[in-house]
């Protein structure tokens, strides 16, 4: 068995309305979600809002999602700054309040230096001080930068390294990705648009967005996959497509607290520059939720 | 069934030293491959070089190989071309020389005057005046355009447009063409790096250079993919991806000729300003075939 | 004095309502353009939507333009097309039918095989076959790919090779184009809406689709710059970027041509798939060009 | 006069080999700028490694340069970050330290969520709070996000925003800019490959990495621009162009603290994970600079 293989959600992060989160929020959504198929959680991911929290508030973050994860399921961190330094800072961080691994995503700021050496070179030295497994997190939408499969092949070597995640939906870099890596090594899926074709080219699982709302139905289509039942995981993938647009490219995190909200989890506010979904974005989920029977029965 | 569906390949038009076609390899080209498991021929695709020929020679082209096609193995001519009028007039031309269809690409010299009206408009006048169904192409890589899933959906109500081919690789809209299509409307693969993935996506067959090399690989790809042997058939992918890279967007059709040229068939010189595939390339594609099996015993 | 050096319009072809072209409002057209400052004419260029027409009329076209340009006035014509061999033949029918230069696009159907020497063969065996100079033109908005500083500039030592147009917007690379080529080859601009940046960039001149509108305007900027007046050529600019703006990438040859009409030319009807710009584009039109007090008084 | 027109330098932040800042060396570049002709200094732009800071280096960079720096001169201090909420907390912090204006690059880690209204939001927020004048930036090569110039222009309206720096190259849009805000609002280049362009088209000056190698020059090229003196001008920038490339995009902060130390500044190591430019990089600027007489006649 591969480690960190499975389904996982990169939880958001609740904000109240004067911008600090919402720990109880927090909480109660990590206790649901330990209670459906998830394997596991990622805190401080991009849905997560990382890149808008302050260290302490990270840190807190961590605490009390932590606390409400029973030992046995994974539980990981993303811990990706601009500077290595500052990425092995949180990634020590994170191993002393309980992280399983961490995720890192690639620096991006000085795109154009952003070679296959730095990137060697950055998470070699995260690697080397890391007290816990890492993960690679490719994610070009966010970043602006791609992490070239044969970086990727050869930081797979690492003892340290031992998966990663790709956002992306090129199936082809996915397919390199995964028959290029050791036996060993585990390539998660990030994009719920093309969850499915990122299945049948080889990934061991996924951390998704969709799987917040979706958690079942994410792990029912991995299971579908993995017994070659093509039609049905292929119209399953197609069922939940529209709900993935939503709160993917199309609307982002906005949208997938709103869609929280929905379903009863606190989704809570976006952080500013963040807006709340406007009114119509909240009737589109409303309707596309409702078409997948996810809406609670009073509402 | 539905029409067209199946296994097919652009064929290359060889030309001799002094830029004129290759007649006579041509004859013996689609005489061999007629020997294969393919469905049938495109001929004037994108890999045909069509863009760089004249009427006359198109028209000759065509004749040539349907010599070769017998009754029942799908017959399909490219007759894209920038403005409605002049596709209308190859459109009937390749009817009256014995097209069973005809593939059409987008227009897309005037980038930002393609919108989805334009494209609506004219391959709904296309339909209308071709005696012969009609196969929609999108091929960005070559004409910088797009063709909106929502625009070929409306599309392929017309009773006269039969199918249509992706040459891209996104999965997601590839699904979304497949799922919003009628039952009876085909979609063709076009891209060989991301074959299996849009078989797995429930694309109907392909339309791929890799096919003129490969042909009973290709076709035993989609069967695999249809009898759910989803492991043999990514193994089988992965297998062919070197080549499918090398004669794809890596060094295109001068390298596609040559591995022709490799395996006994007539590939031919590219017409100018295409260059003849540097040695150093045909070392390369040597190596492929060889990994493969496919060079013949005595070369 | 450079060859070709001056204010150019690519003029459009005006098209009936039964598709064919209508040579006497292209007469009409040529004759009044050749009453302005208009240092000469381009016709076959992309505003002539050269991609459109086949050879015969593109003859035809050539032979009637021709018929109204007084000896003394530079006479181009556009002769590009995919392949090298029929980029000849189109150069040495314009040739004959009285061009006094070639302006040839760069091929561009397969992009990825469009390298620095496919295009240096290419080039190179157009001018040595053309009785007439060869100005190259980029135009990467319409064909996908760039010229490359190095093999223009490499490209600028044939003698028969006197000059460029570059359609383009990218200051550094016109700047590098008129740094790194000889002192006698003409580099012209071909973006209406950075016509006065390119000036003081130090190109020549232009090939502008908005001279065929402000022929003495473009001329005038064009003097302004060369006189150091940088605060009125700035102000000049500014004045003639709306409708420059609509003319170009926001509406096109549509627009263009909607626009003559207003002005008492004959835009006719674009080639379909192309459509006529619709009414509210042509209000647009009319309220820019009045802004500019170009409406002529009755209308 | 325009508050904060003039020739800037983002000043580098130099790091010692145990990746600490090299506070004296930061001192004393301040210190020998301070004899040149730049209008002032920008500390935590872009080229500061500002992204790569933790916040208590910040503070302690802003104040070490600030108290090299006369009254009088301009003293600008970067505080953009993802979140309205850091940036107004660092933008406060910089007041406090003695920051005469804020430079306030997008936020652009959501991309595809950072639409008009959220940057309106944004800034107008961040200009409320903010106690000093502030400068909108527009870094698209860094962050991938583009400021519309529809919302600069409404921002521009606002009493505490006085200006911006646009660092793309794109003349047009920063034409747009210059035309359509008010006399008032000040316009400054970013790039320093299109400064002269950039000036041309009405900028106001410029914040350029060049300007901390060539500070008398840019200074020179703006009084050459505004004296209508374009040949010499054009001429000046064409000189400049090859070491700008250099320490632009090309090869971007090493180089430039390469560079820095060539001429005698401590450039110092950039941080990773960035990498020391390599030899050969540092012989090319070596030579570039000879070129122009700058380096130190002993060297």
């Amino acid at each position: 068995m591969k480690p960190f293989a499975g389904v996982y959600t990169p939880i958001v992060t609740p904000f109240r309305a004067d911008d600090a989160v919402d720990e109880a929020g927090l909480r109660a959504n990590v206790r649901r979600w330990m209670g459906t198929a998830l394997t596991g959680i990622v805190v401080l991911g991009s849905n997560g809002e990382a890149a808008q929290l302050d260290d302490d508030e990270a840190d807190r973050v961590v605490a009390v999602a932590r606390a409400e994860v029973p030992e046995g399921r994974p539980f990981i961190v993303g811990t990706g700054r601009e500077s290595t330094r500052a990425t092995i800072a949180a990634t020590k961080r994170a191993a002393r309040e309980g992280a399983d691994a961490v995720l890192v995503r690639t620096p991006g700021f000085f795109k154009t230096q952003m070679t296959g050496d730095v990137f060697t070179r950055h998470y070699t030295d995260v690697a080397e001080a890391s007290p816990v497994p890492v993960l690679l997190y490719n994610v070009t939408m966010f970043t602006g930068v791609n992490l070239p499969v044969d970086v990727a092949v050869a930081l797979a070597q690492h003892p340290n390294i031992v998966g990663m995640k790709e956002s992306g939906s090129d199936l082809a870099q996915i397919a390199d990705y995964v028959s290029r890596t050791p036996d060993d090594f585990t390539v998660l899926a990030g994009s719920a648009t093309t969850y499915f074709h990122a299945l049948c080219a080889g990934c061991d699982g996924g951390i998704l967005a969709l799987a917040a709302l979706f958690p079942e139905e994410c792990a029912r289509l991995q299971a579908l996959v993995g017994a070659d039942r093509l039609e049905e995981a292929r119209a399953l993938q197609r069922r939940l497509l529209p709900v993935a647009r939503s709160i993917g490219t199309a609307h982002g995190v906005p949208a997938l607290k709103a869609a929280l909200d929905l379903l009863g989890f606190t989704g809570g506010l976006p952080r500013p520059p963040l807006r709340p979904a406007p009114s119509q974005i909240v009737d589109l989920l409303r309707t596309q939720l409702g078409a997948l029977d996810a809406l609670p029965l009073v509402h």
